[in-house]
């Protein structure tokens, strides 16, 4: 049509550019080259003759799972062959995710999460060594990879593989199956590393039609049990905030389908589930089916039959045997081993629950939070996909509509659900750094950095409840900006911001019940101690497993 | 812990029912079951052994593929035998579909959409035969697959299966991944209706671990090309609009990844890209990325090199031999066929597209609009995810930023961006309809079937934009409810809503841009004729495609 030149369009550039790739590699490999299978020493020279400078690529940094061994082997590449890469990547979580921006093999990045490189992130990006595409959400950033980032090559991490470059992923699958799909169907390269090469396979979780290259590591891939909680380090400040979570939020909105985020806040509400909550008469009530890594603190509340779903986005070292042994609860192969997969946890956090419940860094007055700041680009994970109103949502439950109606009480609008965010802070955080601030560092950050906007992890608009150890304020019911000001500073204790509330107007929403303390819930502080943890240390849960749960050596002191 | 009985509760009851069901499919079969494949005319005897009374069952009824053969087998069930099933499926589209519930083999039903058999659900459902659990958007039912909604059978269609069980899905893949992996990680029993059993199958789309019994159906599965337009339907007026819609949206905000919806008014949209858009210098600024299935009208764009890249949700009939020839633009596997998946494709037009435009039945006054109509109950597919904003989006793009700037203009509220959801629609639709009402038929329908809330497909707080031949109205920009709607009555023509604006009010948005008419977009309306097509006519699309594209009959006119 348009065209401006004579020659005729070629059409199959990917499909021609991919055929020369997989050549130049099997030239390099020869005869160490078995079906798809090279030695390990092997893996620079196939990655040098494979990758084009400034390549698109997908290494599997997950939020658990590393192909640690394909991220050491790039990060090692002569830059004077390899350079200018673009990383796609979940998680930045090792030194050698950033090593490659440090040694000049890789130039641009978009991700979703780097809390453990964050520090490191800003400054190779004030040093000019990195360009941040921009941060995502992980269902955004797979979201991408189909549409305006397809990745050229994705160095992954399987479990094992047999001759054929079948895999098995097991219960650590993640992101896998996103960034191979991504990746198989645009005529990229798939390289995978794997713990161990077998002739036949517990079952395939991706098909070897789909995987170009396989290399078994000289070491099993690195994992983090980035869910584990020892109850012993939770406090009876978040026991009394856990008692408020189930009391004024759960229990009053009958939630029962929900994800909590990590760390000893919402732990404590799980190990109070078949404690507290089943003395309120709960059970089989809130609570009944997560989209959740399989958390260790969870184990009570599955034994006691509290909980009678989990689905995953990966899984949790140590958790195998419990999770084989418990198959009703967790989403199993046909072979007895979990199936985790983060898209589509992802997908059912966001459209599947009826609530998110995490912690933060800060809150500003509007109910914004970050955790972000200064100095740190760290991005966000899956927060903002399950910290955000499901507003393609249609089906209907209790909790969804009775949020929903409480958003839109006194407005001429039509009905319709929301989700619950319930963000779950300490008014002060460690180093008594308040939670509560007027302005976000993220303001700053994103000045810093040369952001568009700042970096936010979940917006004001989108919180329904903040609960701190002072009470819960209910920012459904705020109406106007002021109101939902004086509700935040009314839970915001001795921080700045809750010193400069308007005590008449925090006394008016209390009495509407937009603010509600531990007494208006008819919670005796009194009975907010340890005692009502269902495990108190690690060795309550590996006992409650039966002896099933076996942590990791850190997490045992016995 | 809180065990209220003394028998110690069992956690494999799936698994152990799974094993009985396998154990009764395969005796009834005997020795006509070869590997896992069982002849065609055991189809009914096998359904009555393996299905339980009251199970989930989940029917491969997509948007386009059906795996009718088993739908027809599961209709003609005895309902003494197998009755009560609980379907889950994301269209009913076939007459089966419907008889299951007819004959009492099922009673109640999740599900996205139903539009061929929209009266026929409602009348069952008067007639007390059909029980609705919820209607959905098509991620939101797959979402609740793996958590409240975990099918316990799977009836599902592929393009052929190899002697393990493997499976080729081809290029209508559509929901099968999704299906099959939270059946068969939840010990569920996966059965596909295959075209042909082969030796070696073109590629492995889902391993045949996850599949449990193979039947070869007499006939292929049925498939409806379901987004073909034929361009000579192409009005004059849907030129005019499509002008505005390039000109005044998708200049104004640079779109560069979109979805379009299933219409006359946008195929009119893409078939004028590679000429008007073309004309205003717009190639490479717009419309570079689509989440779209392969619309025969993209064709001319994607010749001119206008379109980059398109990732589907499913195929489109006739497009085979054209999709294999283009594999820059389209997701293609090693073996050069498409790859659609309709689960990554939703997510992609959530997250990864800056625009939804598409087409209703009824606008009311705030922008809600719906296709719900008295006496049929519909659903709405993928529209409600992907005419929504995505508030878990965290990257940037022009349109993304410019959109939230202009709905935040004015208002001290920290910055983000918005996606862009335009209703494209002609004031008067089929029968001189209005368009615009000013109270949607969903609210009685609600009362009728007794939903929880109306059932609306797009909330007037996510529509951005609304375009009629009138103008388009920029809701963004709209301050307060009153303001929003008379920029509604403003573009609603000569609709009783249309007639009853205030003119002063309107002749103020006008002044302000926020409504704006053809010609303040400098369009001249006299060269809104079908000469700026691209391609006029189905013989046109076929000779834009060098032959490649090949319409089904029922398209062919020569």
């Amino acid at each position: 049509m348009n065209q401006t030149s004579n020659q005729p369009r070629q059409w199959d550039t990917l499909q021609r550019n991919r055929a020369a790739r997989l050549e130049r590699g099997r030239a390099t490999l020869g005869n160490e080259l078995a079906g798809k299978s090279l030695p390990a020493g092997r893996i620079a020279d196939l990655l040098h003759a494979v990758l084009e400078c400034g390549d698109r690529v997908c290494l599997e940094g997950n939020n658990q799972k590393q192909a640690d061994f394909l991220g050491q082997a790039l990060a090692g590449l002569d830059p004077a062959r390899v350079n200018g890469l673009h990383m796609l990547q979940s998680v930045l979580a090792l030194p050698e995710h950033l090593d490659v921006f440090e040694r000049g093999v890789a130039a641009k990045l978009d991700f979703s999460f780097s809390g453990p490189q964050a520090g490191r992130v800003a400054k190779l990006l004030a040093a000019g060594k990195l360009n941040i595409g921009a941060i995502h959400t992980y269902l955004e950033l797979f979201s991408r990879y189909f549409v305006d980032l397809p990745p050229r090559v994705a160095l992954i991490a399987a479990e094992a593989a047999d001759r054929d470059g079948n895999l098995y992923t097991g219960p650590n699958t993640e992101d896998t199956p996103a960034i191979v799909e991504a990746t198989a169907f645009k005529n990229g390269i798939v390289i995978v590393q794997v713990n161990r090469i077998m002739d036949t396979l517990p079952r395939v979780d991706i098909p070897g039609d789909w995987v170009d290259f396989v290399v078994q590591s000289p070491a099993p891939y690195y994992i983090e049990p980035l869910f584990t909680r020892d109850p012993a380090q939770i406090s009876e400040i978040q026991v009394l905030m856990a008692m408020m979570a189930i009391k004024g939020i759960y229990a009053e909105y009958r939630v029962e389908r929900l994800n909590h985020g990590i760390g000893f806040d919402t732990a404590a509400i799980e190990l109070l589930l078949p404690t507290y909550a089943a003395s309120l008469g709960l059970q089989g009530k809130i609570g009944r089916h997560w989209a959740l890594n399989p958390h260790p603190a969870l184990i009570p509340a599955i034994e006691s039959g509290f909980v009678e779903s989990v689905y995953s986005f990966g899984s949790e070292l140590g958790m195998e045997d419990y999770i084989r042994a418990r198959p009703d609860v967790f989403a199993v192969g046909p072979d007895g081993s979990m199936r985790s997969n983060r898209a589509f946890c992802q997908a059912a956090g966001h459209y599947a629950c009826d609530m998110f419940i995490g912690s933060t860094l800060q809150i500003d007055l509007q109910g914004n939070s970050s955790t972000a700041t200064l100095g740190r680009i760290s991005g966000f994970g899956g927060a903002p996909n399950m910290g955000a109103d499901a507003r393609g949502r249609r089906h209907a439950s209790p909790a969804w509509l009775k949020a929903g109606a409480e958003a839109r009480s006194g407005r001429n609008t039509i009905p319709r659900g929301q989700k619950l965010v319930v963000q779950i802070v300490e008014t002060f955080r460690e180093h008594m750094q308040p939670a509560f601030v007027e302005r976000l560092d993220a303001w700053e950050l994103a000045e810093q950095a040369g952001m568009a906007i700042p970096p936010v992890m979940i917006y004001g608009d989108d919180v329904t409840h903040i609960l701190t150890e002072e009470g819960i304020a209910n920012l459904l019911l705020c109406r106007g900006d002021a109101e939902r000001e004086q509700a935040i500073r009314g839970v915001a204790g001795y921080t700045p911001v809750g010193l400069g509330r308007d005590q008449a107007m925090v006394a008016d929403l209390r009495r509407r019940g937009i603010i509600r303390r531990a007494e208006d819930l008819g919670i005796d502080k009194r009975l907010a101690t340890r005692d009502l943890l269902a495990a108190k240390n690690m060795k309550d849960l590996v006992r409650a497993s039966g002896g099933l749960y076996n942590p990791p050596k850190r997490f045992r002191n016995w």
